[in-house]
């Protein structure tokens, strides 16, 4: 480890922990990445492995963000509603043990509509409280539930799940396309066919059995029909946005993932603007230089 | 059994099996149902199970309809193509045996969008051969996959296949919503809400979320997660038509599923007419009539 660490912050997610020896100046020093996530301890292991984290790192403040904060983590940090700021999120940190803090994580409670983050707040805020995207901005974080979040001045006003990374696991895994959708998941003519005809189709559930006819009606080729399907999904995903054309997408997460919302925003007439690692971090950093102001 | 069987007609499905011993006139003389169906059945276990049902019912010829045709059945009987009606159908059927035919399903095969169907075409017809429903008309068939069926003049023109069910059950038993989909599915206010819901949102993927979202955030009983989930689903399938002002919908199956899409079409502008039992062994009497004109 180079330097002297300040504090560790922990992005504690439900099946992998990622941990930052940090600097007083928001460097990372040191990592760590292992999958001692929240489903694999108990409330009662947290002080352990905090311990574990002291000793490996050599500092004593914790700010842990992510699931460690949910019913099924350590102890749960209530969502505070959007419009959220990282001033927000440190204000409304919890105080689990002497020196740890867990990040809550943001609800839209009273709108139209609910929803929930929690982990995601931090990767984004901390995008544009590193400048590596202005404070007004839309962003787009693929994974396992795809995440659109609207940030105005720094504050997370508005967001939508889109559980598109589940339902292809669900429908690869189980049913009655399970044994179609073997093949590779790439971009290419098939994917783009499938963006296309999952932007305009009403109800991926009418879209999704397609696959399974075109198979059979030699329209589709079998080794085709992974990328066909993924790119009905993503297109479908990508096209619940009306405004793409009016601002670029900050693409979060990198990775295979999210080359293929790239290419999705793209040919959707959008324009994807991927932000550098790091954000996590930084997000991270300024909560924890909003604690020490606060307790200073 | 009362009368004398002319010919025995089955519904032969992928778990179930139905089976009829027909009168000359097309009145069901005695039935039979159970689980052998095409999953349960070696290509070569047919012959067996045809000799068994022709001891039991005293009739030596069979029409059969559904998956016993497709490659996980009996033998393949390669779909014709839509506009199909119910004598392309008793003409394309495929003598699998002596005095054995299997009907044949039906294919969109070169229009914008590739569909199949296989067992569904029999009781939609079967519903006009037998007047329970108009010769143009548009269908829905509830189901695992429901399917959306528009005739003109008696034959089957367009459809539609929507994995509403089989969705359902994929986040019912796997995945995120897993656990919070244990309540009841049943009319009332929570599943019209649902309704309301599914019908507006562009993407199934992303309103499936505020399931999981509104039952954290208390915006939703755990208890009426299910029925909301449901008429989500269902909202949005029903939301795939846009012509459901301009002509009553035939829904076929009857039970309980039948009776949610009934609600669904209702509250989306529309008139369903249920079609009464009988459609099936309908649309094969007249594939049987249709076969025995040609050979005799």
């Amino acid at each position: 480890m180079v330097g002297r660490a300040a504090y560790i912050a922990v992005d504690w997610g439900t099946t992998n922990r990622r941990a930052y020896a940090m600097s007083e100046a928001g460097e990372v020093l040191d990592t760590l990445q292992d999958d001692r996530g929240v489903l694999a301890l108990t409330p009662g292991e947290y002080p352990d492995a905090i311990a574990q984290l002291r000793e490996r790192f050599g500092a004593q403040a914790v700010v842990a963000a992510g699931m460690v904060g949910s019913t099924r983590g350590w102890r749960e940090a209530a969502y505070i509603d959007a419009p959220a700021t990282l001033q927000d999120l440190a204000e409304a940190s919890l105080a689990v043990a002497p020196d740890v803090r867990i990040v809550p994580g943001v609800a839209l409670r009273s709108g139209p509509r609910p929803d929930v983050m929690r982990g995601e707040e931090v990767q984004v805020l901390g995008a544009i409280s590193s400048g590596a995207a202005p404070p007004t901005a839309l962003f787009c974080q693929p994974g396992t539930h795809n995440k659109w979040i609207a940030t105005v001045d720094g504050a997370i006003t508005d967001f939508a799940t889109v559980m598109t990374g589940e339902l292809f696991a669900l429908v690869r895994t189980h049913g009655i396309l399970a044994g179609m959708l073997d093949g590779a998941v790439a971009d290419g003519p098939a994917f783009r066919e499938g963006l296309r005809r999952g932007s305009e189709a009403r109800n991926l559930a009418a879209a999704l059995f397609e696959v399974r006819a075109g198979v059979l009606l030699d329209r589709l080729a079998p080794a085709d029909a992974a990328a066909y399907a993924s790119g009905l999904m993503i297109g479908a995903d990508v096209g619940t946005r009306t405004d793409l054309a009016e601002r670029p997408v900050h693409l979060l997460g990198g990775g295979a993932l999210s080359a293929l919302y790239d290419v999705a925003i793209t040919e959707a007439g959008g324009h994807a603007v991927p932000v550098p690692d790091g954000a996590t971090t930084a997000g991270i950093h300024a909560i924890w230089q909003a604690i020490s102001k606060v307790r200073a």
